[in-house]
């Protein structure tokens, strides 16, 4: 019961999410209950089966809180002043951490071709046995690298890429749906419908195709009641969390897709993306959803050319469709998505290029930010890692060169990227957004980038300038 | 006892190879037991405790007679025939994965700073705990984040990075010590000497500072016996892991440090550095150890200048002094030496901007060896992954351009790397070491490089003349 409810809400909430975005933000980003935080928000805050400290209608409660703090952040700008205040080496090597990410997901067990699994010893390891032989923690017990379903991904991953090769229309959506294809017959090796009482479970809800399972529950009673330590511990890591990953997230596409202004460092719309991922979220938690977030997976999207918000908008048709035939959709195995996954990643890894290598104060925050994404598992906590070490390199350099008067600096302290985050509106330091400046009749000034024609030296005063 | 003979004839086998690979080959590379194929020997082949398959004199035996193998591989130019036959953009993503790999090692606990632990939801989480709050399983069980050894290691990174920046001679060296140093006290949160029974163990044993261990057990009686399928599938593990491990890892190196020659996709010494790295491990057997290899983190000493075999020749003599300095070596924990993985992780991955991003028939291949190498926990693995794709994909287009007499190929199929696996020697196609034909009076023919002025048509034309 509350299982199907929970899925009812959850397309629910992502079709109305999708096609908010797609309408008012024109943007190809797609919005639904992020993987990170309901893992969160079901195992630590809830606990299995109600055991955490918090209950789920007071969870739920914090969920809304959130969104609407969100929302004030982003009228009030501080969500893009944030965003601008980001670093360019870390807002690239997000969108390149993220790429190693999404390849990590698609190479796993649960949202891939399974060819990585689970070691006490070293964390990771090949697996690629067959299904019935990873255990519960995903560690392969025997038949190593002799799984159908691995190899059937890895045969999906190859056909892609010769496809994308010959820069076919609708590559990896072919993929996707031929590996599925394979998978559905079941008397197979690679059979997504095994004769297992799970595999007779499965199929026979593949046969329904078509399905409909209205809200029973009512899922969303919230319980407002912010007395206990635990529901504001919650309620912080919501909001950090979806604020980082978000934006980490948007601005990871708007490279990706190329609509990335590099003056501003910013892109057309992210200040209505962030009012509408705001209010998904709180609108969501009356639908009994945990937080949703803009999604990685939009790259797959943007891989295939959409750069608008009809692509969003497409997205949200789909997940209304899939409140229909839920059975289809089901029934798409793993290892069919996840050599789109790893692609993708492939596409989005290759952000690496626009890192300032050269600086190792912009190289080396890069770097962690790269890496910490898929080993933290998470794009919030790559992020922070980065800023972190961004911000201990770059004050102490800072410091020395104050503290010398200019003596003791990095020898190629030139190569530095330009920081954008006290860049001046109309010579004015502003980070109130355009559309609220014209909402009061202003006219928002242009955003005075840094010349090309000025010499390094110049830049590198002026922004001393600017910051002192 | 066993334990202790390990220890010594590891330092032993690792002091000699490398003395051995400085004086002959000239090139800063370090051999010694590799942490991959040592975990197969011990926990698969022989087993926990002498529970596998085969005995341990048994496997030795296999070790003995990959190294001879292997050498003679070498004498007859398989191997660097083998070498020059990896696509050029797979090594560069090999040096670029094994950057990956480095960092990877350098954030889990067991050689690093603690930083990522195990999960069995997502393979691996944010860890940062007290080593006390770590299980068996390497997972924080509590306290995530408040681990003060983590936190001392990521001082030490920032350290690092930072007198990196100002380009400090020794900035890795230092930034291990001091945070030794710091860990060496025992009543502090970050000690490597807790007052525990390990503890007291371990720091009644930096005590000693001077300690010698004869080996007393005669550790390598052979038993040569190779009527069990076992021993063959040791003996070809061994053989084809090492191949690719130590050829991987050589050509990074040679990447990493510069001194590789971009016509021949081979660097000055090469020959020689495989007839060491095979002898040392046939020698190695002798002594009772797992097959030697080059090390992944040659790479600090390269990172800190080192450009030939004088670099190597030291860290033989350190490795003679640790055989009795055992106390102060075995002092220094792993969230001391952690940073210097991450940092010479961080430059080694930058090999990442010469891979050939433009053609997906490289580009592809490449990512899928940089990511399976940290993941697959393998440089073996990576490299097997990326050839398996590169000769799929490539051999596709290549019967369909042919097949179709030209007429289907890639909108880009220009913009492929050039390859030379079939390059001639004084026009005969030839992969006989030059050191060989020196031996029989013959001068070896340079190598007929693809000329840069030739068009990208002719080249085309060219290769495919060769290969058919």
């Amino acid at each position: 019961g509350i299982k199907l409810d929970m899925i009812t809400a959850t397309c629910a909430i992502s079709c109305l999410a999708c096609i908010l975005m797609g309408a008012l933000a024109n943007l190809p980003i797609a919005l639904a209950p992020g993987m990170g935080l309901n893992a969160y928000f079901a195992y630590t805050v809830v606990g299995y089966h109600g055991t955490g400290k918090v209950s789920y209608r007071n969870a739920l409660s914090a969920v809304c809180i959130e969104g609407i703090i969100f929302f004030v952040l982003s009228v009030v700008g501080l969500r893009q002043w944030f965003a601008r205040m980001i670093p360019v080496s870390l807002k690239t090597a997000t969108a390149s951490g993220i790429g190693i990410y999404l390849a990590f997901i698609g190479l796993q067990s649960s949202a891939g071709i399974g060819l990585i699994t689970s070691s006490s010893a070293t964390l990771v390891e090949l697996g690629g046995c067959p299904p019935e032989y990873r255990d519960a923690n995903n560690v392969c017990t025997a038949h190593h690298m002799q799984g159908g379903p691995t190899w059937l991904g890895v045969l999906g991953l190859m056909l892609i890429g010769t496809m994308l090769l010959y820069r076919l229309k609708g590559a990896i959506l072919i993929g996707i749906l031929v590996v599925a294809i394979i998978s559905w017959p079941r008397p197979t090796a690679v059979t997504y419908f095994p004769h297992t009482p799970s595999g007779d479970e499965a199929f026979n809800f593949f046969k329904k195709v078509v399905t409909f399972h209205p809200i029973k529950n009512t899922l969303a009673e919230f319980h407002w009641d912010l007395s206990s330590g635990d529901i504001w511990i919650a309620l912080i890591t919501f909001l950090y969390v979806d604020i980082l990953d978000c934006t980490g997230t948007m601005f990871s596409m708007a490279k990706f897709g190329g609509y990335m202004d590099d003056k501003t460092q910013d892109f057309e719309g992210s200040s209505m993306a962030f009012l509408v991922d705001s209010a998904a979220i709180a609108i969501g938690s009356t639908f009994g959803s945990s937080p949703v977030t803009a999604f990685i997976e939009s790259g797959a999207g943007i891989a295939e050319g959409g750069r608008t918000g009809i692509t969003t908008i497409v997205t949200g048709i789909m997940f209304f469709i899939a409140l229909f035939f839920a059975p289809i959709f089901a029934s798409f195995p793993p290892w069919a998505t996840g050599p789109a996954l790893i692609t993708v990643g492939a596409m989005m890894m290759q952000n690496v290029l626009q890192i300032n290598w050269k600086y190792i104060g912009d190289g080396l925050p890069a770097f962690i930010t790269i890496i910490m994404i898929p080993f933290g598992y998470s794009i919030g906590y790559g992020l922070i890692a980065g800023i972190g070490s961004f911000i201990f390199i770059n004050s102490t350099v800072f410091i020395l060169f104050k503290v010398s008067r200019g003596r003791i600096a990095p020898p190629n302290y030139e190569d530095r990227d330009d920081w954008v985050g006290f860049v001046t509106r109309g010579g004015i330091k502003s980070n109130i957004p355009p559309w609220i400046l014209r909402l009061f009749g202003k006219k928002p000034a242009t955003i005075a980038s840094p010349s090309n024609n000025s010499s390094e030296e110049d830049l590198a005063e002026k922004q001393v300038a600017e910051i002192v």
